[in-house]
């Protein structure tokens, strides 16, 4: 199915051009290649046969229809932010954009629910959802660009997860097209509801590879006060690691619980002259959104320095707290200067377990001569540990890549998960493998099957 | 596959018996009758060729194996509180009693998890993890006899899903026996992760038709502070459902938001002698869990006197509270003995339109001459119209049914579901294919095939 011929090429130029507008048909090779991959390190991208920029459900339809008759492949693609290579062009596919379908339908305070279009941009159905006293938790930290569409094609994270759960708690219902042109409609406008099996949930995460989201029902919770937050200072990864413990066995449940290991903190240093401690090696943020966080703050402060906490900086105020969450949002862009590229792992171990996985990286990171700088959405055990790497250096590289393979193991082996929120893409591939067992993926391919007989959605991807 | 002849029947004992402990296969007529329905009215149990009674994981694949070997239909049961017939016994089948695993095989503080054997039961599970600060929320009505592998099965939720959701958002993974006896693992023991589809949601709330989940790690909250309530007294059902708008519009977030109608109201009284006001046409119970829940229900009693509530009552303590909350709980006893018999719908539909799906009830009620008494969790738009009938009528039993079902495509109508947290089973399994419409039940099928070839695996319930 991979490749397509010169003459493939046109009929299927043609037949997409039938029913969709000059404009939605891309075929320009240099601007074709300006959509052919997303923004994860070591995925190769193939060359596509179009670019279709649909508006409608129907020109998704036809589009759809149109590449199932004639076995092309078809990649969905979003604000292409991901970090898996799940968006990237197979040989001879269509990169089927969802950006252009970016209206906002529905926003009801009562019910509390958003009914958007793919290519909805996060941080606009965050501000819009605002407006109304209502807030859409899920953040990940390529909000302002990345889409709702590619959120749930990945079921992607963010910081707020600690607390509010990852981009899957918010799909109550979609609308997909299926490979052959079908609509189908899944979930609900309700709170709750348990009719069938769960194939919103099904959808949520499965990377353009089941259906295409054509349209979501998300839920919406009440927007919580801002949020105030801490930094602890710590003498080592492993006494951070054990005040996260203490936090969360005390019953706390923060709005943010974040660890940037000494790597990371020279780094963010180094680009922004923010003047974080050079002698730290461990810095812990936690914040709370609660109507009075400051004793809560208080007790968390207390267990950081009872797990050997050197200092502990409550946020004075709301713009102080900002001050303090701005180095770890920095954080990826300063580690991917370290060394000009960067590979960022996304893999989620039990909370009781970090200290174990920051010791395996670095351990891995001496091992192999190279720098990984670590951040953790330590609530959640979900550790980013970031390759950096100078792409010119093949040696180097080749390093990187097996570096970032033995992390997903050591991940895999505390009892983890390859991907935390970033998804499989063609990067995790392998390892997916491993981690589900052969009965799993039997039942994943299976399924697989019943959605796209002919495999044209994503090829190569997930599975 | 339904009907089992008598060496069919000797085949299978015998066969069952080979690597059973000899307690383990009971086919005693009289007992096998004690196992062969749930709680559902209106749905047709079968008769057993036996139950089996497994102890252990091996046990269960056992029992799997032998029957996909001889077409022999399997019913998976938990404690057989289910509403919806899911757990009634199809001509010759075994019936797969998970009760006897029933061990909390570990509570961990810092992971906030717990992982459990099917058959351990709802309130035992939450007495445990109380004891270590944690809180696990869904709260069936029958939770002191429901156990954990039947409300995943049917996805459960309860009083406390305004505020912590259902079952099966506290699912993470599950180790399920698949109908050819072979053990599947799905999700895991991290906060977050997404590898591969997302089988584990797919299982929750499958009615044991994909797979038998023999072990499950569930994910666990910071116990919360002891909630305390309100009680608000309506002139009108309209007005009380104006209040719930209101309230969750102003982005209040209740631990607990139940209304009850009038025919509740003196069901209630009639059993309880508690003195409710008879006058009142509907009643609120709000509750908040926060730390200082005052001025939170202070501003529901307020929300609650501008709809035009005719009298708001808080609790003044915890004892108090309780009591509020007790005339809600005693209320489906309290309808079942209006009639002898009671069927308990559960419909969920936007909360926008609850004041829509009342009026409804009311109208159907009048229509068929019938008592109907409705019971709202409030907050999630969850009604459950419960229709007042004499068994022994045959001609108002039929009524009842009939009502039983306007109700359900009243709620279709509203843009609701059939189910919200009761589940398909028998009794809903016609309306289910209207709610997913053709595509979807296509797809449905296509995924029981992919896990369960032969059909063994509860055949008849849910599809």
């Amino acid at each position: 199915m991979g490749a397509c011929h010169a003459d493939g090429m046109s009929e299927l130029t043609t037949a997409l051009r039938g029913q969709l507008p000059d404009d939605a048909v891309l075929t320009d090779p240099d601007i074709l290649g300006t959509y052919a991959h997303d923004m994860a390190s070591f995925c190769p991208a193939g060359t596509p046969a179009a670019v279709v920029l649909p508006r409608t459900v129907e020109e998704v339809q036809h589009t759809l229809r149109t590449a199932d008759e004639l076995r092309v492949p078809v990649v969905p693609q979003g604000a292409r932010t991901g970090l898996s290579g799940a968006a990237n062009a197979t040989d001879g596919c269509v990169l089927l954009s969802l950006v252009r379908m970016n209206r906002i339908l529905e926003i009801n305070p009562v019910d509390r629910i958003a009914v958007v279009e793919p290519g909805v941009v996060n941080a606009t159905l965050s501000r819009a959802v605002n407006e109304h006293g209502l807030f859409y938790p899920p953040d990940p930290s390529s909000w302002e660009e990345c889409t709702i569409g590619g959120n749930i094609g990945t079921a992607s994270g963010g910081l707020c997860c600690v607390k509010y759960g990852v981009t899957a708690e918010y799909v109550l219902g979609l609308d997909v097209v299926l490979a052959d042109g079908r609509l189908l409609s899944t979930g609900r406008r309700t709170a709750k509801g348990v009719a069938g099996y769960d194939l919103t949930r099904l959808i949520v995460g499965s990377e353009g590879s089941l259906g295409v989201v054509v349209r979501a029902t998300l839920a919406l919770k009440a927007e919580p006060p801002r949020q105030l937050a801490l930094a602890a200072e710590f003498p080592s990864a492993d006494a951070a690691c054990d005040a996260v413990c203490r936090i969360m066995a005390a019953g706390h449940t923060p709005s943010l619980l974040e660890l940037m290991d000494s790597t990371t903190l020279r780094a963010v240093n180094e680009m922004t002259r923010m003047g974080l401690p050079e002698t730290t090696e461990a810095l812990l943020l936690a914040a709370f959104d609660t109507p009075d966080p400051a004793p809560r703050l208080r007790a968390v402060g207390e267990l950081c320095e009872a797990a050997g906490a050197s200092a502990v900086v409550p946020a004075e105020d709301f713009a102080e707290s900002e001050l303090l969450l701005q180095a770890r949002r920095a954080a990826l862009t300063a580690l991917d200067r370290v060394k000009g590229a960067s590979m960022i792992d996304d893999v989620c171990v039990p909370r009781s377990r970090l200290a174990d996985m920051l010791d395996g990286v670095a351990r891995i990171a001496a091992e192999h001569s190279l720098t990984i700088g670590v951040c953790v959405h330590a609530g959640d055990g979900n550790t980013h540990p970031t390759v950096c790497f100078d792409a010119a250096d093949e040696e180097e590289a080749h390093r990187a890549r097996v570096s970032f393979d033995e992390i997903m193991a050591l991940g895999l082996s505390l009892g983890g998960t390859i991907t935390g929120e970033h998804g499989v893409g063609v990067l995790k591939r392998r390892r997916l493998a491993e981690e589900l067992g052969p009965v799993g993926l039997e039942l994943q391919r299976g399924i697989k099957s019943v959605f796209d007989p002919h495999g044209i959605l994503n090829p190569g991807k997930v599975l």
